[in-house]
């Protein structure tokens, strides 16, 4: 394997699809706010990506059934939006900067051949006194201001590193529009309070249907908090 | 050379060889466990792998002859099973992670070529306090479970590093089937015993034929372990 | 992404540009001085270029918006030359070799194809003392000695690293012909006086038009150290 | 630049030449030993090899004109032998492993074309008590046994890092013969002495045609020694 290449498991059938990535990285933010949207939206895994570029080891689960470290896409279809949904348990070693470009073009190229043109990438913001506090960038700045009003701030000057910057930048650059939310951290261990707050931030902006600029008020959002049940209190 | 290649040595003219993969690490156990099989079986070096992952020197042996890093196949044929046996001195550096990917690859493909579809993979597992116990990982729950009976435990959740975890990964993802038997091991020096313990694990369940479900007592089990004098008493 | 690739913005209609590059680096004086001759020049940015040797993040301005590292190169015409200056705010990280040759390459298969033939690279030389002094290293010793009357001394022994030595060396290795201008430096914060000196020495050689070899005095100089407003005193 | 690439400077005509490879490391006694034999040969400058392997930095002279770093090819012609003698400035980083095994293939590749199947490297072997003794490894072991008489011991176990290990080994994988001499060396400032006897021993094997075998003796090594004003007494 001298590329990064995909195990296509269903197929799909997605009309526009809004990708959505949430993986391991500052207090497992993204990761926990994308499995959130992925248990709500009872999205089914489709496809899964496997590169050179994640650690060289199998992880063993309980059963003692062995996997390598991958990339995992899932489809959910809302009355609002279709998503592909990425998330993963690994992420290739921060200095292999050729990796995360080119694992980051390749779900470009798979998420565009399911058409998809808009990205939300999730994502934890390092800060020595988290405030459950959402901070938003974006493609340009008429999306950034967008969402002022669903209580996310503007990310104003800094960088956004690994495959939450890096997927949305290249996106920009093919075209995409798209955002990214960012809950801030202390950095010790899973902060499953701000990944709620940027799951929140995320349903109340995609459920209203921003990608197509409508402003509606959306029925399955309300679902949608309706079904979910936080894990901390 | 910017890909490994093969030395072809020999046409060892296989049918259906089970891949049995033994490398250095922690405790040497795979190696130990796999010169074991090549001694037993009176294996022949059919085919040789170089790449550029490897370490950039040469060895030189007591007669002045240099050799560069390479893996070694050895071709292997009992009255229950044809075998490949992967064996060698050198492995790529840990963090050159797309070394690994791209070697187990062009071992996965050479072997496919010679008909193989399962495969077994040998190593230590570190603990503090080394029991000889054996350890087995799968492809599937049903691989794993139905070893138990010949002293194997499950590996119940954690990582194999290296090749002789990804080997085992990256054949599943082909549709192989295969497991990996681990030594407990605390690491410091060759460890004879516990390779040793693998090995007996190894023969009692290859020798019987799991590979085809047969369950009936080979006879050449009963000569290899006739025939092998352990090195530790 | 695999490779560098190239945003074109403008399509420019250089004749026979000078390729002058200026990036980030000891004191950013390269980087400056670029800047400069982009103001008083009033270039327009017509291309960018994106690597995956560049860093994997993204940088976020003011407004919120995103952007991947990149390359910018600007098109300029004076009475006395066409220029392609080149800038960014990030170099692949330094141990990045393979980098450093490719993107190298890239420049100047781009340039080449603009009509470029002729180069002036823009750096800091380290120093415990910084003098102002500008060094000028070359492709041929006919060109090193021909600018000593500007006020640049012969760098004389050493080494250039980075973008700003290999880009010289690799367009001498094409049959081009060029210069690397370098301000000494301590290194500590940008050096704006230094970066200045490099500055006017760079006016001084390129639009009294040395590149054609011809001697008599420019007039569009003055116009730019006229309309020059140095940020240092 | 993604691969090495030739600039041919000469067409130098060469016989079944003999490769000796003497490069920058332990003591430099490779180096300057093969600089000797480029000396008493008169050897012609007529290839050289650029990589993207090699440091990203170019080199200044005292004349103020830069170079990138690269690997020099001689042309020389003895009354016995043709060689290519390879020599050069810099090496690969020592952990860049890929890159020591393609700028290897490339050169073999390259002395194949000119006719080449022999092959001589030089280095230097770290010891705690130099002694200015030689140690001979071998693509054969007939060939490391045939040196015997020459002063120069079996170089019996151990590696040889680098170009000048891999070189041989590579060779050897393509049915190349060829011997390694290795001075013993502190590894403290070039080391002269041992070069010298490195050098006197590969002229005392190669120009006595051990090539090819014969064993009368060779005029021109007179004269070599001759010629020849060693720099140490």
């Amino acid at each position: 394997m001298d590329k990064a290449f995909f195990l296509h498991l269903l197929e799909p059938n997605l009309k526009k699809p809004i990708l959505v990535e949430g993986l391991t990285g500052l207090g497992n933010v993204g990761l926990i706010a994308a499995r959130h949207l992925i248990e709500v939206t009872s999205a089914k895994l489709f496809a899964e990506l496997y590169a050179p570029y994640f650690p060289d080891y199998v992880t063993v689960k309980k059963d003692g059934i062995c996997t390598p470290p991958c990339y995992r896409f899932y489809a959910a279809k809302t009355e609002k939006n279709h998503y592909i949904i990425l998330t993963g348990d690994s992420q290739p070693p921060m200095e292999d900067t050729q990796g995360y470009y080119d694992i980051c073009d390749e779900i470009l190229n798979f998420a565009e051949k399911q058409g998809s043109k808009f990205i939300v990438t999730l994502g934890g913001l390092s800060t020595s006194n988290a405030t459950n506090e959402v901070y938003i960038a974006a493609t340009s700045e008429k999306l950034a201001q967008k969402h002022l009003e669903k209580g996310a701030k503007i990310y104003s000057g800094g960088k956004i590193v690994g495959t939450t910057g890096l997927l949305l930048g290249l996106a920009k650059n093919r075209g995409w529009k798209g955002i990214c939310l960012l809950g801030t951290t202390t950095g010790f261990g899973p902060e499953r309070g701000v990944a709620l707050s940027v799951f929140k931030t995320l349903t109340s902006i995609l459920e209203e249907n921003v990608v197509s600029g409508t402003t509606e008020k959306p029925k399955k959002t309300q679902n949608i908090n309706n079904q979910y049940k936080p894990e901390v209190t």
